[in-house]
């Protein structure tokens, strides 16, 4: 019994890594910014056919960028996500921040008969300016996200829609995708997400290829 | 312009979503705790087919909640992972441990010339005995701790080996399910895992299809 053989070398890993995303995936109809994204959420994923899901704004990285280098925080729907963002990448330090453990949010929940993670979206207002928010977890987050938006609150640079599972994250990102407010994005369509690639779209945003966790 | 109507309570949304997984996954391959467990990694990653490529031990559901119930620390390999262990559900205020940013770990991957996720997994010696192990992201860290087990390191009760991409994390799941070294083990064969696995699946451990985050 012994383990086998196998590359150890990080920057080695991650240029087979891309490599294999670069050859199996069909990347054809995004610009070559926008590819680098597609590839670091495939490579967050391990699954090369995501990129036929993604749909994103054509100015979705010349946005991105912008806000970060413009200060931006980020803001995430979970401690995963916020945890996933390499704090390094930020170009200006950015502010990492999630809200989801904030104290006001149970209470917030019970009156408002929601998820915490769409109380939590609540209490978004006073960073939304100008934000890059990446939603990771739950449909209830971005559907009440879209619903400020609506409502008036303040406008976010880039919402990274990548809430997961059977229960509204189709619908949420169809929601998204279909009337995007005026404010850039990039989603997954259908059940598929997850915080790994919401955090993978956010260091992307900063770093492109480079600067590996 | 108005967001479409949708489920908010979270006890619902819960209910239609392990409603959908059990009416579309194939899982009657499992016993049922091990069902739970498969409900709760489909919930984490929103793909019903995963259900296909999940292989674990007969007995891994049995040891890992006595592992837990014996205060059992749950070591994971990167932040993201400690992040989605619902500290709520553990059965003894189990500590969930990650020792990646650990500051001998840097000079460690250096001397060793493999990647940090590896080199952390040689500081985990002091925890390892009886303890549930979460690797959702580095395939090297699973290699490494196969290696360790090899060479005599403590044993820990339970692998939940869930490493995801391109390059070695197919080769050290199908290692570990090959060689289980007498430790209970779950893996997802191929390129797919990733940290919401691997924390749904220490989760599910833990309370099985009870206790939300």
């Amino acid at each position: 019994m012994a383990v086998p053989d196998h590359v150890r070398d990080p920057s080695e890993i991650y240029r087979q890594s891309f490599a294999t995303i670069r050859a199996e995936a069909d990347l054809g109809r995004f610009s070559a910014p926008l590819a680098d994204v597609v590839i670091r959420l495939i490579h967050a994923c391990g699954m090369t056919d995501l990129a036929g899901d993604i749909v994103a704004s054509a100015d979705l990285v010349e946005a991105g960028r912008a806000a970060l280098m413009a200060g931006a925080p980020v803001i995430c729907d979970v401690e995963m996500v916020r945890h996933g963002v390499i704090a390094r990448l930020m170009p200006k330090a950015n502010p990492v921040i999630c809200l989801l453990g904030d104290p006001r949010v149970a209470d917030l929940a019970t009156a408002k008969a929601t998820t915490r993670s769409a109380a939590q979206v609540d209490l978004w207002s006073e960073h939304m300016a100008g934000a890059v928010i990446a939603i990771g977890n739950a449909p209830t987050a971005l559907f009440r996200l879209l619903e400020l938006i609506d409502a008036g609150a303040p406008r976010p640079a880039v919402i990274l829609g990548l809430p997961v599972g059977f229960v509204g994250a189709a619908e949420s990102k169809d929601e998204l995708i279909a009337n995007p407010r005026g404010v850039s994005y990039l989603a997954v369509r259908g059940r598929r997400g997850g915080s790994a690639m919401a955090s993978a779209a956010v260091n992307a945003l900063a770093a492109g290829l480079e600067g590996h966790g």
